[in-house]
């Protein structure tokens, strides 16, 4: 047994440097796998017992997939790797003078601290529209939206009311990112494959999808081609979709937009944007832009020795193609996961370091069934064949053999079905219904 | 448009007899589906918005499983069925004069009315023992069960203290049925073949499952043999049975026997027995033994010309192998359930009711990996081959061919890996985990 260390987590002081990595998300992942049979502990805290693959966060929330076959527990993944310890808590501060953080658990010391605490998502300080509306950041997130988008159809078989019918069966998307275009096309399937047969009593050409976008085009990160074609794809589908068009207040039930329209509905789906997530305790002149932490070329927060950021939560400037910062997903994660688990060791050994240099290998977004857009370096295509691109890749990025096959089997079988199979409600006290609900408010 | 009543469910008027069933069990979809293409309207009302397989929630319980594989959802069941109307809510009260059901939206009117509303557990008035224990009803008690099961393991890991330790490695399972036997085996495997891997902090030679059962004997419902088999295979499997012991009292630390003997716990999972859940605005006379309501041979309630209860609500008295009613489980309730859509169609063309007889099919219940017991008839059997059976019989009895190809996979997946991949805690605030939790008293 090793010697335990007197803190209230019991992590054991193993006699070799310690690694602490706040967050399991893509980057964290890549640190923990990096750092597997070296002469380092690897110590993970979460505040989930499993990461969450969030690219496919949207197809929970529209009844495509289920729960469990995008996320997978750390201890299971990771089971097998020595001298790796995960506790489940959250960490509320980092002292680094003295070297340890503050955890809900108790209080650790690190010699190496890796700071991939991901992103949140970004209101711009609209308080009253983050009250009402639905975001997706994690499964319990994806999981309210679905029972809420089922709820509102069910609610609108009660009313006679034409206004309040159309409050609950319109949905609004906010962002026209991959996150809104892909939520706005699979809710799209759902009201043209699954709903009508659901929903006889109702009408189902009254329920409207709109996709709102602040910029003039969809897909920002993408090429105008890309984003050419996914307004085209979703406006076939029958997507209302509103450029130049900001939200400026949502109460529950009326939508100002910055064009001086006014939409009504109960259902406001927010995906919008997202800031970095830093802990506590970091200097304040750090969190720069997007409330990321600025590191340098090696991942390090500036002004720290043994303190590092990847992914979401971290700005490194001075890429040439991305001066302003990488963008927040995955691959830049991973990849800065990858080196600086190199880098770690090449610290442990005094060895040089490394600087990070960002390849990028293109972005893709799904619209619908053979509907998705790709642009891979120069290359860039659309529809079908992109379609069975952006599944393939998706696929064989879901953390797990298990997830990959059922995911796999769900998608085969909603693909030949035209069914989505998920469409529950379930909940603590969200399956109650209520006729009261039923007012011109917010629900 | 068939013209809507005026009640605020909206439920339309189809000019034909209305036949309500409140609740969607075993019970409940064989009325639906017996009356499918009758001249009939058909609405079932359910608290939920799907169907749940409750004989394998023990499986979600313990991370078998996933939740989307045993419920199904009511709409996509009967999408196809002509006149069938589904509301999600509840039914607040029968009013048998005028024939109407009042419900959290609303009222409505019936011509025949089934009352399907199955069993809710029984703590025979031990409301300290309810407060504290787990049980297992519907899809949310399951993944309660399972996200505290993992929570309690990520808790040991942070105590010193003997004692309390563990308090959070023990699992007491009050009561000896399929459900007890069938959950104290799978939470066996989990620490015999997962645990291990997860946990390498802990010492899983600590962790005791205990199967509190307050007969002589296991199994009651099943054959002497039967009984006496699961108990030789659960005590070869480590779980400390204690028969003719009763737990007297729990405060969410200390069970008390009637033994006399003490167990530490944070965990007690309650299986010790169920009771009917009948709807107010019956007659008080005819809520009889177990909370069920007393009917003749054609499930009628007693004294009512229109009303019906089937399943685990209903007592049938007279039945000369069961003279005091069908044991509470699915195979009754989908026999009265086929039986009573048959005699509503007579009623309804005046030709005679046919009495209800039971056709005892056999039970089995599951142990673990190739231990099961199973009584067919005069045949019983038990182990290896019992254990193929029990999975066939429950894969066949799963509701949706969807459901019943995943659930297949599932258990191939589980069987070849030893694994069980859902070891998940996901839910609103139950991933927080905070050091003040681990105190000699309730969790």
């Amino acid at each position: 047994m090793p010697k335990l260390i007197t803190t209230r987590t019991r992590i054991a002081d193993l006699g070799k440097p310690r690694v602490i990595i706040i967050g399991g998300g893509f980057g964290g992942l890549e640190v923990i796998k990096g750092l597997q049979n070296h002469k380092v502990q690897v110590v993970l805290f979460d505040k989930h017992n499993h990461h969450t693959f969030q690219p496919l966060l949207y197809q929970v929330a529209t009844s495509g997939l289920e729960t469990s076959s995008i996320v997978a527990p750390f201890r299971k993944l990771f089971g097998k790797q020595d001298d790796f310890y995960f506790r489940l808590g959250e960490v509320k501060r980092i002292n680094s003078i003295e070297n340890y953080i503050e955890t809900s658990i108790g209080v650790v010391k690190y010699d190496y601290l890796v700071i991939a605490t991901g992103a949140v998502t970004n209101f711009y300080g609209m308080n009253e529209v983050e009250k009402h509306s639905s975001s997706m950041k994690n499964i319990v997130d994806a999981t309210k939206l679905r029972n809420k988008i089922i709820r509102q159809l069910e609610y609108a078989l009660l009313t006679e009311d034409p206004e309040v019918m159309n409050s609950l069966m319109d949905f609004v998307i906010v962002g026209g990112g991959p996150t809104g275009v892909e939520l706005s096309g699979a809710l799209t399937e759902l009201k043209k494959n699954v709903f009508p047969k659901d929903y006889k009593e109702l009408d189902m050409r009254q329920m409207d999808i709109h996709l709102i976008e602040a910029s003039p085009r969809l897909l920002n990160g993408m090429s105008v081609q890309a984003g050419e074609k996914a307004l085209k794809f979703l406006t076939e589908m029958g997507v209302k979709v509103h450029l130049n068009a900001a939200v400026k207040s949502y109460d529950g039930y009326e939508i100002m937009l910055s064009t001086g329209e006014k939409l009504i509905s109960k259902s406001l789906i927010w995906a919008a944007g997202v800031k970095g997530n830093p802990v506590e305790g970091i200097n304040p002149d750090v969190v720069a832009r997007g409330n990321r932490l600025l590191v340098d070329e090696f991942n390090r927060v500036k002004g720290y020795d043994n303190i590092f950021a990847i992914g979401d939560v971290a700005l490194m400037e001075g890429d040439v193609k991305f001066p302003k910062g990488h963008p927040m997903m995955a691959p830049p994660a991973q990849q800065q996961g990858k080196l600086l688990a190199k880098n770690i060791k090449n610290l442990i050994t005094n060895k040089p370091l490394k600087p990070f240099s960002y390849f990028d290998k293109g972005s893709m977004a799904t619209i619908g069934r053979h509907k998705a857009v790709v642009d891979i370096k120069g290359i860039r295509f659309q529809g079908f064949f992109a379609w069975y691109v952006w599944m393939f890749v998706h696929l064989m990025s879901i953390v797990g053999f298990r997830n990959k096959v059922f995911t796999f089997f769900s998608w085969m079988w909603n693909y030949f079905s035209f069914d989505r199979s998920n469409r529950l409600i379930i909940g603590r006290n969200e399956e109650k219904i209520n006729q009261e609900e039923l007012s011109k408010q917010s629900a």
